[in-house]
């Protein structure tokens, strides 16, 4: 079905803008004058942690859920998840009612598992390494008639992600502040090509890229070779919430035409960034949602005497890694 | 100087909103649907800790400090405070070009010592036991000609914080709320009372409340003897933002006028409250941030069938007290 759908636009990311504005947090651009200082340059950070399930995912799931038949939306949606965008679907098929079947690792952090059932969705588990979640899926889809709802290679999906992209730049604006350029967490690919469909569109001069972590960029190598590049592994980061085994056929059509490169972060730097996010901006970020503040911190973009917004993707983080983040000795050098 | 000027009014509160509204974040007023159904009732978080400096404290120095005259803004200003007060009138001085010097104690996080000293203000520590804080600070005054700046007890200090009030009902307004109840945390009243000036007077409906940690409660016994109560220790909680000895003149006469009552949370019911807002809301609270919210959770005040308005009133707390708090076993039962 998706594959009969045309790359998604600027228009459609606007569409998307007005068909979430009643149900998703417009959620704060922070800025903190003392980072700034010590950056010389100006760190706009997007908060979606405080987004309705703590993560942006919910902007894709409502979109995507919206747009269904009544038949569609009684019949059920499916989809799998290692936790966010599981959380995203529960809740916006709960506010659309809509009965949710969810397929999760069952190695995903255990509060995006007691959140994805508190939404009222069912929750199937699968192992990482053994099984594949999209058959279980699309197995479910086909025997039961629901409507499969993918993380992110899908033109409703991105759109409702990139709503994100218009956000910022209007809450620049009225910060008094031009941006040189956008990074988002990348796993699919969802939110950052979304985003840069929509910031290209509206702010050419404006650079957009995504981030992911080290030993899981198959964006940047997917770019650097012209052709969609698998990572070697499926588990081994901490970031939890990138491990997508490469980009989709949407998101790399779109990266490649929108975003200025992917740039990459260590599971070190990422606790660094956590660490900071938590000290200066005081919110919650989980690992997959501080890798572009990470890659921001560690110089793959220069942010002296520019103005950098990075967004914060989600904060759907277990208390003990939490902890275990803010005890280990690793400080931002900001 | 201060005790020549009336008592504040709902109008001076709106005065000091206009004059903190381009410098002071308009922090989001965050709503959970899981934690709402869990508690019969509609909860609305005040997120202080996404303000300037991490407390609501800017708003009252801010506010303070922009009705100097030249002379005085030349001068100087000193202040007393454990941490917030200490970071809000340094980072306000910075911003109107003024010269702070803060005394501190010396047991005071280690965090806001830091931040204090980054706005650019000289700190003199002194030991909460042994020494008279505020007669440092006059002599500093005295000698150096500076204007010192109370922590609470002063008509401009109570205006400024009070600006959550008239935010959290335009606030809560947009989100098809209407508040039956306000709880902000109280140390020497300044938050608590101020807010509730102007809740009174724009929405009389509305019950207010202060909360304040277990044998802290000085306001609660003030309130009960119709006289000032002080406290019997100096120290002892965790919520080190929340210690005054006792209610000031101003802040006592406005909460016998104002207040609906003076509620109490352990610092046991408190962590589990920061562990609240870290797990549902992803924001960083610190102890005397959270025993609003810790009072609600614990049923200090119903809310099966209403809506409350809970005052997360500033996130500057150590890391590794942060990580100890969602390390220990005090889950909230919410």
């Amino acid at each position: 079905m998706s594959n009969d759908l045309p790359l998604p636009t600027a228009d459609d990311i606007a569409a998307a803008g007005r068909r979430i504005a009643d149900m998703a947090i417009r959620t704060p651009l922070l800025e903190n004058p003392r980072v700034n200082d010590r950056l010389g340059g100006r760190l706009l950070l997007k908060a979606e942690p405080l987004q309705r399930t703590g993560s942006f995912k919910f902007r894709g799931a409502y979109n995507f859920i919206s747009q269904l038949t009544p038949a569609q939306r009684r019949a059920g949606v499916v989809a799998w998840s290692s936790g966010n965008h599981a959380q995203g679907v529960a809740e916006a098929a709960r506010l659309l009612q809509t009965a949710a079947t969810i397929v999760m690792p069952i190695d995903a952090p255990a509060v995006k598992v007691a959140n994805t059932r508190a939404s009222g969705a069912q929750v199937i588990t699968y192992d990482r390494i053994k099984d594949d979640r999209e058959a279980i899926a699309r197995e479910l889809a086909d025997r039961e008639g629901r409507t499969p709802i993918p993380p992110y290679d899908h033109p409703w999906i991105i759109a409702g992600q990139g709503t994100i992209g218009p956000e910022v730049l209007d809450q620049a604006r009225t910060m008094g502040a031009v941006l040189d350029a956008v990074i988002a967490p990348c796993s699919g690919g969802g939110l950052s090509t979304g985003i840069a469909t929509a910031v290209k569109a509206l702010s050419p001069i404006t650079q957009c890229f995504a981030a992911e972590p080290a030993g899981f960029d198959d964006l940047a190598r997917s770019l650097a070779a012209g052709t969609i590049q698998r990572n070697a592994h499926l588990t081994g980061s901490f970031c939890d919430a990138l491990l997508a085994p490469c980009p989709g056929t949407y998101t790399f059509a779109l990266a490649r035409r929108h975003l200025d490169g992917s740039l990459v972060a260590t599971d070190e730097e990422v606790g660094a960034a956590m660490e900071l996010a938590f000290r200066e901006f005081k919110i919650v970020a989980e690992p997959g949602g501080a890798v572009a503040l990470a890659c921001m911190l560690n110089g793959r973009l220069p942010i002296k005497g520019r103005t950098i917004c990075v967004v914060c993707s989600g904060g759907n983080v277990d208390g003990v890694l939490f902890a275990s983040v803010l005890s280990a000795d690793r400080r931002a050098a900001v």
